[in-house]
């Protein structure tokens, strides 16, 4: 998507130096617009783990170019010495964020591509292909969404002409999420160039601020109306029929339809259902686990450092980042960063193949070659 | 109730000066404990729009006192001129806050008790008495609600031996929102006292942070145990049996029982109803608008200055307490500051005459003079 007018992805190749992969800073946006050079696994684990990226496509993406750059510098002498290296860096990137699934998947994807390759070189230009297709594929996934998902917002325009359709979404399912488009905020964008009125509540999504701090921005550098919202008057205003449709993004999707996404979903999901406003949730297949069924049971839930609850960053009036203490110096804080909403709670998922009802037989209609 | 081990209320006449009334000036909390001298009703009327001071108790009591200081300062030439100055005092005060009714309820009773003396300097006497009668009374309700409320955290307490008793509770209904005590608190401090085991899940409270920066504040002075989560915590909490049992607070209560609190409410209400939590509203009866019945239709909801979702302050590294621009400069903000709970919702009003059901004849039988 377009920043100030130019167009860019979150992860990419360095034009000129193909041995270095650079990624948006997301730390610094609103205000700052930083672009950082990765150079190892190493490098790519901490930009994971401290959130220089996130999101569940984005970290997906990240995982492949992660081992395409542990690829770049372990020993070809043997295919034995050289897998394992491999697999050591697979192992490092795994353990960078428990919750999301798009982690796993993209390792997995990158050791199988290895595994069927016979030497060294094979193995490393291997690498470099699956993490170019993942980035490709999660790109292409994502506009796939976007024109599944544009029917639902048209067909709410048809029935308030005039008046824009009022989308509520949670955390940053962005393209910024993803390598390009976004998960929940592709039918957002297909709309927008429909030309259909639309407006976005943002909810502002504690902590660390992903609505506030991305999701309005990239909403606002496209040029598409939104306003922000804390994460409390999502129910306040779905009472007062100011909400048409809710669309929200998954970092795990149980076969059987249970979705994990940032902490505070499953509080609007219950509100969208008390108010019969649909909830969707967009998600590329990458994002679904196969092996679980029971999502609030099963699904690890990632508790990250407290200080994301307890102090907050931005710019002063001065124009300085700064970072601030809000609570006590005593009071123990909790950091959940994410929680389960139960598949009976969402009116579907929007995948990059359409759209089906959140249960098991319906996904596998979808997903058929997941029949097990 | 404590700070620093010394008793305060949170609004007093000044010991040596009794034209002076003496508040908190809660803006500062956690980082520095601030103490406000009032003069006139118009720095009443200011410190209520501003928040120095807030809570449906609290600025009940504020009002009753700035009829009070209004009276002092009033010509007391002739009845009618002083009575005129009086509404005129009251009409400033009810326009500071819209949703809390607390307001309204303290104007009216002054001018009633104004009403019944003939003389101007009666009438001035009258608003002495009456300022100080709210603001016993409303300690005395809320001591009586801790009382009332205390057998709900003892039976869970029964059913968990040697096991802390959770209670979740949002925004401040502490005893920073009344004169002390607090509504939704005095029971947690009945139990605390009372040497039941107990923990409180302190919802942050966006935006303004009451819960994150006065509940926080406020049980850490007392030693009562508790963490500070984000406000989407609460239905993850509640998923996994972390949650017994939820207190909250009120700004306005209807006849019927739907309930007006901080914007976020409806949602731990939500969740706590779908997973079987108990969810009640603590209040002291000045609480109530006998004149309503639809809640989510009748009760006005205050809109705030969007800067508070935008910004926010804290103490820097430094030990300075400054503001912060949180999101883009571009992106506007809405900021609804209340919601409504409907009474379906809730398991039960606690009050001082008792507990309740949230239904119009249940709460006249515990308030029979209203009925009408």
């Amino acid at each position: 998507m377009n920043v100030q007018g130019k167009h860019f992805r979150t992860i990419w190749l360095k034009e000129d130096d193909p041995t270095v992969v650079q990624i948006i800073d997301q730390r610094w946006l609103p205000h700052e617009f930083v672009i950082e050079d990765i150079h190892t696994v190493e490098q790519m684990a901490i930009a994971i783990q401290e959130m220089h990226l996130r999101g569940a496509g984005l970290i997906g993406a990240a995982a492949g170019y992660g081992m395409y750059l542990a690829a770049l510098y372990a020993s070809r002498s043997h295919r034995e010495g050289f897998l394992q290296a491999l697999q050591q860096a697979g192992q490092l990137l795994k353990t960078t964020r428990p919750t999301a699934i798009n982690l796993q998947w993209a390792v997995e994807r990158q050791l199988s591509a290895v595994l069927a390759c016979d030497s060294p070189e094979e193995m490393a230009h291997a690498t470099y292909l699956t993490a170019q297709a993942i980035a490709n594929e999660d790109a292409e996934y994502c506009r796939q969404i976007g024109l599944h998902g544009l029917p639902l917002i048209q067909a709410i325009s048809q029935r308030k002409p005039g008046q824009a359709v009022n989308i509520l979404t949670h955390c940053n399912a962005g393209w910024l999420a993803f390598v390009d488009y976004g998960s929940a905020t592709a039918p957002i964008y297909a709309a927008f160039e429909a030309h259909i009125p639309i407006h976005v509540w943002v909810d502002e999504t504690r902590p660390r601020n992903q609505g506030a701090r991305l999701t309005a921005w990239e909403l606002g550098q496209q040029g598409v109306p939104h306003t922000l919202i804390v994460d409390n008057v999502g129910g306040h205003l779905m009472q007062h029929q100011m909400v048409d449709l809710v669309i929200v993004g998954s970092d795990r999707v149980t076969r059987t339809g249970d979705v994990a996404n940032k902490i505070g979903t499953y509080l609007k999901a219950l509100a969208a259902q008390d108010n019969q406003v649909p909830f969707y949730v967009a998600l590329p297949s990458s994002t679904f686990d196969w092996t679980l069924r029971e999502g609030v049971r099963d699904i690890p839930i990632e508790q990250r450092n407290t200080q994301e609850v307890t102090h907050m960053s931005g710019r002063t009036g001065a124009g300085k980042i700064e970072t601030i203490l809000l609570t006590p110096e005593q009071s123990p804080a909790a950091n959940y960063a994410f929680d389960v909403t139960p598949a009976r709670l969402i009116t579907g998922l929007v995948t990059e193949r359409g759209i089906c009802t959140a249960d098991e037989a319906a996904i596998l209609d979808l997903f058929p070659e997941k029949r097990s």
